[in-house]
C-alpha cells in the first residue's frame, strides 16, 4: 500500500489531538469507520487514512491560544488521482475551514511521484544553456513597465544587459498589451540581448511572463517561443499548479520556466491558518517543474524568517525527491551589500535576484548590474566587499555607501 | 478612465497608512512616480493607481496589534487583462506578501465586468430546470463513497432521491477511478434519478465532480454531458478561478456548475492575511460564473461568523453585478432543525444542503430527506417544526429528537 503524507499544525485550548487526528483519517478518506459491518471494513481497509504521529505541544505555562499538535495522516494513493489539484482537495479541502489548522509539509509516494516529471531544465539545465558552472546567478528585474512602448522596454532591456546580468524578467504585472505584445517583446528583447552579449561575453535568459486566460497560456508560451524567447515567467498561484506542470511536462515548451510567488502572501504568513512557504513555494513548485523559485527573501524590503527561507531552499533542492532540483530566487530589497550574506545562505546554487538594486544604482542601471557582478566577484573570492569596491570596483562602491555592506 | 477597486485591512502600530496606500497604489500600477520628469508623468497619468479612502482604526486604548486601516485602491483597467489572474496578480500579487493585509473586497468596473458572462443558469435557471419557484431547494450530498462499486454507489443514490431532494451532489473528494468513472456514474444515476421521480414526482440535478488534469477539465465535462450528466460540481479553489471562467462561458458546457470551497479555508480565517470569505466564495465565484456555490454555514459543524456568511450571500445575490445571481448554499452541520433559520438568513433562494444530515437520520437516508422536505413545509407554512413533527411527520419528529429543533 502506497501513501501521500500531510503534517498539519492543529491549535486549540482542549482537544483531544489524537481523536482529532483520527476523525481527519477517518472522515476525509472512507467517511466512516466504527459504523462499518466487518466484511466491508476489509474491503476499505486499503481507503482508510492513518495517523502516523501526533505530537502535543502544552510546556508548563502554556497561555490560552498557544497549545498545538502537529499531526501526520497518511492517505492512500489509491484515493486520488495522480495530480496536484486531487492531493490538495484530498488532504486539506474541506479540512482547511475547520477551525485553526496549517498545512506545514507534504510527503509524496514514489506511486504519486510516478506522475511527475519535474523540472525540464533544473539547475544544471540553467547552467548549461548560459555557460556558467562555477558561480551564482544574477538576475534583474523590469521595474515600472507598464506604459512603456517597446523602445522604452528595449532601452531599459539593454542598460539591464549591459551590466552584466545573466537572466532579466519581467514585471510580473505587465500582461499581454498592445503596446507590448509577448511576441514582439521576446524579438526585441532577445535581438538586444545578442548585440549585449557581444559586448559582455555573457549569454542571457529573459524570462517573458506568460498571462491570459489559461487554455491559451500554451499558444501564448508557444508564441513567445517561436519568436525566441529562451525562458518564461509564470505567476504560478493565480493559475494553479496544475496549470505549470502541464505547461512544464509538455514537449513542446522548450525554455526554463521561472515561478513567482504572487498571491503567495495570501496563503503562508499566518501561523494559524494556509500553507506553509515550503510547501506552497518549494515542494510544490518543484513538483509542478518550476526551472526557478522566485520567493520574499529574509534580508529585504518583503521578508520572510530566515528559517522559512531555509525550508524552501531545501524542498528546491533535496535529493529525497527523483526529480532536477528548482533553481532557488530569493527576492525582494536585494542590494550588492547583502551578497556575501545570500551566498552563506544558499551556496552557489542560487540566483541573486534585484530589482530596485540595479535600477536604483546611483551610477544608474548598467552601473547596478556591474556592482552585482562585482560584489559576486568579490564573495567568490572570500574578499571582503569593502576592500573589493575600492581595489577598482567604483560600481560596487557606490552601491554600498547607498545600501551599506555586509552585514 | 475605468478603474477596479480593492479594498485591504492593513494592521500597523505605527504605519502613516495614507503614504503606506499611496505606495501601493504607486508600486503596483507604474513603479515610481515622484522621480518621473513631467512629460512622461503625462503619458504615465492612466496607468497610474489612486487611493480612493483611508479610514484609520485607533480608537482610544488601542493595544498593540490592533491598529489597522481600510484602504481601498483604484487599478486602471488599462494595466491588466480581463480576466481574473490578472486581476488578482495586480491587486493582490506582491503586496499580498507585504506585512499584515488581508484583501477584503473588489470593486469591478464596467470595462472589466464585459469580458465575463457569469453564472449561466445562476438561480433563475436553475429553478426552471427543476421546475421549482416557490421554496427553498434541498440537496444531498454522497457520504463515504470512496470504494464504492457502481451499485452501491447506485444503491446510495437512490435512497438519496427518494427522499424528496432536488439535488445530489458528489462528494468533492471522488476522483476519476476505475470502480465509478464519471460517465458511468452519471449514466447509472441519471437512469435511477429517473425512476426516483416517478416516484417523487420531483426532477433532480445530480452534480458530477469535475477533476482530474486541467487540459482535460473540458472533455471529462463533455464525457459527463454526453451520458446525460445535468450538472458538474468543482473544486475551482484548487485550479483557479479562470478554469471555472472558462468552463462556465463555454457554450458546450450545457449545465449548471456549483462551486466547491475545498482549500477555501486557507485564505480566509485569519483576520490579518489572505483573502475574506466574501470575495472568495461570493464576488469571484460569482464572476468566474459558478451557478451554486457552497460554503460553510455559520450554524452547523464547519462554521463561519454571521456577518461574513451573510457578506457572501449579498454577492452571490447583489442586483449591482450584470450577471445571474449564484444560487447560495451553507453546508456542513446541516440538520432538519436549522431549516427556519437558514431561511430567516437567506430567504427562500438558498439551497438547504446537507450530508450527515440526511444519512445519519435514525430512519435511514431516505427518511433524512423527507425529514428536510417536512421542515421546509413547515418552515413554509410558518409552522412551528415541533407542531409540524407531531401533526403526522415521524420523520421531521426523529429528526428534531435527535439534533434539536428550532433555535
Amino acid at each position: 500500500m502506497s501513501y501521500c503524507t500531510a503534517t498539519y499544525r492543529l491549535y486549540d485550548d482542549k482537544a483531544d489531538f489524537r481523536k482529532k487526528a483520527e476523525s481527519i483519517a477517518v472522515g476525509m478518506t472512507v467517511g466512516s469507520w466504527t459504523e462499518l459491518p466487518q466484511a466491508k471494513r476489509e474491503s476499505m481497509q486499503k481507503h482508510l487514512g492513518q495517523v502516523l504521529n501526533v505530537e502535543v505541544h502544552e510546556p508548563e505555562g502554556t497561555k490560552p491560544g498557544e497549545r498545538y499538535a502537529d499531526v501526520t495522516i497518511a492517505y492512500p494513493d489509491v484515493n486520488f488521482s495522480k495530480d496536484i489539484p486531487a492531493l490538495l482537495v484530498t488532504v486539506f479541502g474541506k479540512i482547511s475551514m475547520d477551525g485553526r489548522i496549517k498545512l506545514n509539509r507534504l510527503g509524496f509516494s514514489d506511486e504519486y511521484l510516478s506522475a511527475f516529471s519535474g523540472p525540464k531544465f533544473g539547475i544544471g539545465g540553467i547552467r548549461d544553456l548560459l555557460g556558467v558552472h562555477d558561480r551564482p546567478l544574477l538576475m534583474s528585474i523590469f521595474k515600472s513597465v507598464i506604459g512603456l512602448d517597446m523602445n522604452e522596454l528595449r532601452d531599459q532591456f539593454v542598460k539591464q544587459a549591459l551590466g552584466g546580468v545573466d537572466l532579466i524578467k519581467d514585471d510580473e504585472i505587465l500582461f499581454e498589451n498592445e503596446l507590448t505584445p509577448i511576441e514582439k517583446r521576446v524579438e526585441v528583447c532577445l535581438k538586444a540581448a545578442e548585440e549585449a552579449s557581444r559586448a559582455t561575453g555573457k549569454k542571457l535568459l529573459y524570462a517573458a511572463n506568460l498571462t491570459g486566460h489559461t487554455s491559451n497560456l500554451k499558444s501564448q508560451a508557444l508564441k513567445a517561443i517561436n519568436a525566441g524567447a529562451n525562458a518564461l515567467l509564470f505567476n504560478v498561484l493565480s493559475y494553479g499548479y496544475d496549470v505549470l506542470h502541464e505547461l512544464s511536462s509538455d514537449p513542446e515548451i522548450t525554455v526554463p520556466i521561472a515561478a513567482h510567488p504572487a498571491m503567495a502572501g495570501a496563503f503562508y504568513p499566518s501561523p494559524h491558518y494556509g500553507i506553509s512557504a515550503s510547501v506552497l513555494l518549494g515542494q510544490l513548485m518543484r513538483l509542478a517543474g518550476a526551472d526557478l523559485v522566485l520567493f520574499p527573501s529574509p534580508y529585504g524590503s518583503v521578508t520572510m524568517p530566515r528559517d522559512e527561507n531555509m525550508a524552501i531552499r531545501d524542498e528546491l533542492l533535496t535529493d529525497a525527491l527523483p526529480v532536477k532540483a528548482s533553481m532557488p530566487v530569493p527576492s525582494a530589497g536585494i542590494h550588492p551589500g547583502l551578497v556575501p550574506l545570500i551566498l552563506r545562505d544558499f551556496g552557489q546554487d542560487v540566483v541573486v535576484n534585484a530589482g530596485g538594486g540595479i535600477h536604483g544604482h546611483p551610477m544608474g542601471t548598467e552601473a547596478g548590474g556591474r556592482a552585482f557582478v562585482q560584489a559576486i566577484e568579490a564573495a567568490q573570492r572570500s574578499v571582503r566587499l569593502a576592500d573589493y569596491a575600492e581595489d577598482g570596483h567604483p560600481e560596487l562602491k557606490a552601491a554600498l555607501e547607498a545600501w551599506g555592506g555586509e552585514r
